[in-house]
């Protein structure tokens, strides 16, 4: 029987830049499409790191170029959702159709509601845009308030705060497109941070891990199932090491526990495990999947990658 | 009795950079929230010309100083989309918050496919992207096939088609949304133009005019009412001279000959009359409406604008 499923594509589902891009989105959408073909309804989001990277960077030298003003870092990821939307669902419409499936496609501008009171705010960990020398940095940061940091003898970078996502302001769009029987990319970059003041929503300089918006919105979407892809096909244990163990289950339990002896690492699998966690214990019945990409239509049939319960 | 309503948003309806943006839209709102309020069902298009110019401009120097791939002209449209859509869309969603109207509010990346015999493309005409030394501009020219032109003294241009739109890809996406209620913001830009090769959409480098596209979506969309908005309260013949006249109401007849005539600036005001008349005309009962921003909820009220009937 068919699932609703959402699918968190990783850095490697996209490429690092546009001709990358343009060749890993069709790998990307065979994957997409056997799901849709076993009968499952799909939402797909996924990360942005390079792409806003990128776009930020030539927003921010075009700016200092010319004396135009800055474009925002929330400016940049509705733009990275554009940029990689187009892309991708393309490359998925064309899959689908070449199977006889014409099933539409849409990418929805994506934004996601953060705490302003999110402890992340307090401790900026997140580099982004480009390297700067220290007096550009010291003024950017008197200028603007921006956080800077020394990156690895490579020149100053601005910082910013990764908070939690608390709620997807589009996900009745989301919704009335799956109603529709569509096949919706939403999400993209974690989404555009927002915060809100009243009724209106304010964009924050900040990042929002893709992996924690996903399983936000299949939480908001009543989802069955939340697939999260990487660069490997089951979730280790002192991963690396002699005596490394690949897990094909995870209960919740040993979930919490491996995370405090610090099994996975920060800012790679540890997020990933932590959102697969957060999504399973968040009803009965839901679980999530942690494989590698062309791993997911084996997955979702329980033949390999990561499963974890509530 | 509520209309179902396709508004083509002029420059001054979004500003020429993002702190004239975030102004420009609050009024904007205002204009479309009367509409809303009214009873009638709302799709949103609007133009890109200073944003995609802007976008197009960084993504270029960046490419070219970086040794990055360039980013097509297509895509900088995809993050035109979304750099527009953010602040079009929450600025409407707080407005109509505002009023107590809970209507969800969203933008959909667009694609518009053109005819690749289109003759535009046989004679590009439309400037985009930075200034070039005469040098730089034939380099391009050789190395990537751009027609590229000397632009009033001021240095080289490239200089790209605007080809006839001829269908909104996804225009099931805009339907399925205005059937769940939505207001949708779709074809920013005039669309990401792209021409169909099989099952393969593919991005092409020209730019579709935003009011053609209205007029097309709106007749996909089987819309009552297309309004283009613009500068000037109403069209004029003999703009500009001594006995010029305000039109309330142009027949098909008329329009045409007034066309020929050369009373509409090519650039301005022909390619309004003109997509006007193409919806009007397109099916019984069908009717266009040209008039100024704020003067919006007024001309469907029939108190004032140009109107054409087909």
């Amino acid at each position: 029987m068919g699932k609703k499923i959402v699918i968190a594509l990783g850095g490697n589902a996209l490429g690092n830049n546009l001709p990358e891009q343009m060749v890993a989105v069709k790998k990307t959408a065979k994957t997409i499409a056997d799901l849709v073909q076993q009968g499952h309804q799909v939402i797909i989001s996924h990360g942005n790191g390079p792409q806003v990277g990128m776009i930020q960077n030539a927003m921010a030298e075009f700016s200092r170029t010319h004396g135009e003003p800055m474009a925002p870092l929330s400016v940049c990821v509705a733009m990275s959702q554009g940029y990689i939307g187009y892309d991708l669902q393309n490359a998925l419409r064309e899959e689908l159709l070449e199977r006889g499936i014409p099933k539409p496609v849409s990418t929805v501008l994506t934004q996601v509601r953060v705490d302003p009171q999110d402890p992340a705010f307090a401790k900026p960990t997140k580099p982004i845009g480009p390297f700067m020398t220290r007096e550009e940095a010291e003024e950017l940061a008197r200028e603007k308030g921006y956080t800077v940091m020394e990156d690895a003898g490579r020149g100053y970078r601005r910082v910013v705060a990764s908070p939690k996502p608390v709620e997807i302001i589009e996900i009745e769009t989301v919704k009335d497109l799956l109603n529709a029987g569509q096949i919706v990319i939403a999400a993209g970059g974690g989404g555009i941070p927002v915060i809100a003041e009243g009724h209106h929503l304010k964009g924050v300089g900040a990042v929002i891990d893709k992996d924690f918006a996903s399983s936000r919105m299949a939480q908001m979407l009543d989802a069955d199932c939340l697939i999260i892809l990487t660069a490997v096909e089951k979730v280790a244990i002192r991963f690396g090491k002699p005596d490394q163990q690949w897990l094909d289950e995870i209960s919740p339990e040993d979930a919490q526990r491996y995370i405090q002896e610090g099994h996975f690492a920060p800012g790679s699998m540890l997020p990933k495990v932590q959102a697969a966690l957060d999504f399973a214990q968040s009803a009965p019945g839901r679980y999530a999947l942690i494989t590698l990409l062309e791993k997911a239509s084996d997955g979702i049939q329980g033949r390999t990658g990561t499963v974890i319960r509530g």
